[in-house]
């Protein structure tokens, strides 16, 4: 590891299938963690009742995404369901170089791009703690047609599959310990010995008697 | 990885260089982590004030000591400042393929034999936030001689340097941040890809609809 990458902040990345509840786990884990800020994300989606639009996504029109994307100011983009979700990749670059510790919380597709970007990112994969209950979030949300519900509960099974590529596994049952589990890994990754080998180096240098 | 290596448990290691503290967190830590035994080493050391045989350590002579380490019973085993330090390998070993998880709290050269026997063991490496207050803790103790003491503070120092072996690094200033971190650190490993697979093998074997 180079001396630079000790600096470097923390890209933490909260994924998981469609359905398993990451938009209610950001909010407490970020007040949970002092020191790690949200990365927002753009979509062209339609904004569900309650979010904002710069604060739970940028939403832009299909045609402004793509302008963007031809700019090349994603750090990922993923087309799902017929929505584009992006994230600037300009900013978040800008940010983790100062060392700011920041939150991706992307879908599972656009999570994986992320590493090409920032190879030391730290992948988070949420999982239900059955199917069953997946089932019943997706459908109890009831803001989605029938046949919108099973299309997106055959992506998260086919999304399943993809969790073998991330680092860590966190079953989100209760939030509370979602929360607590996914900020343990944020203080063992800031623990990790390639970021925190600076802490020895000044042990080291300090002279006494 | 081998399915196998989804059910052992996790060998916790807890180290760092004399008199950082490693007996001051051990305790609390295993309050804060349910699941998480203490593996009990054994020492021909002098039994300190408070401390109990068979609870703190195995208090061995140092011929009885010998004989086991004959019967090749010790995980590890270091000579350390004139005295002996080890580790009863097999009661690890079996626990630990049982899916136990133990915390080991050992001697810096000794942590790193750990690896030997079981490669996947998480090492954890506690630094002072100053070497001023590591002499400060050792001359506070005020059960060793002058010259005993700066032997320690010297050896602290070489120990140091084994640092870059270990997988995190954990300033032990506040007792409760340290035993937070560590706690941090055991959550996040267990929740490692390696070790969560499986979660994600049983959701896909569920059948819905």
């Amino acid at each position: 590891m180079s001396e630079s990458s000790n600096k470097r902040g923390i890209a933490l990345v909260l994924s998981g299938p469609s359905g398993v509840g990451k938009d209610a786990v950001r909010e407490p884990l970020l007040a949970a963690c002092p020191g790690l800020r949200q990365s927002i994300s753009a979509t062209t989606r339609p904004m569900r009742p309650g979010e904002r639009d710069g604060v739970d996504y940028h939403f832009l029109t299909k045609e402004d995404f793509e302008a963007a994307i031809r700019r090349e100011e994603f750090l990922e983009y993923t087309l799902y369901n017929g929505n584009y979700y992006g994230t600037p990749a300009p900013f978040a670059k800008k940010e983790l170089d100062e060392g700011k510790d920041l939150l991706f919380k992307i879908e599972v597709q656009g999570a994986l791009n992320v590493k090409r970007f920032f190879p030391d990112a730290v992948l988070v994969f949420l999982v239900p703690p059955s199917m069953e209950v997946l089932w019943k979030r997706m459908t109890g949300r009831g803001t989605e047609d029938p046949e919108t519900q099973k299309a997106r509960f055959r992506t998260a099974y086919r999304e399943l599959e993809f969790a073998s590529q991330y680092d860590y596994i966190v079953t989100n049952g209760d939030l509370n310990e979602t929360v607590e589990h996914v900020r343990a890994i944020y203080l063992a990754e800031k623990a990790r010995i390639d970021r925190s080998m600076a802490l020895v180096k000044t042990l080291l240098q300090e002279e006494i008697q």
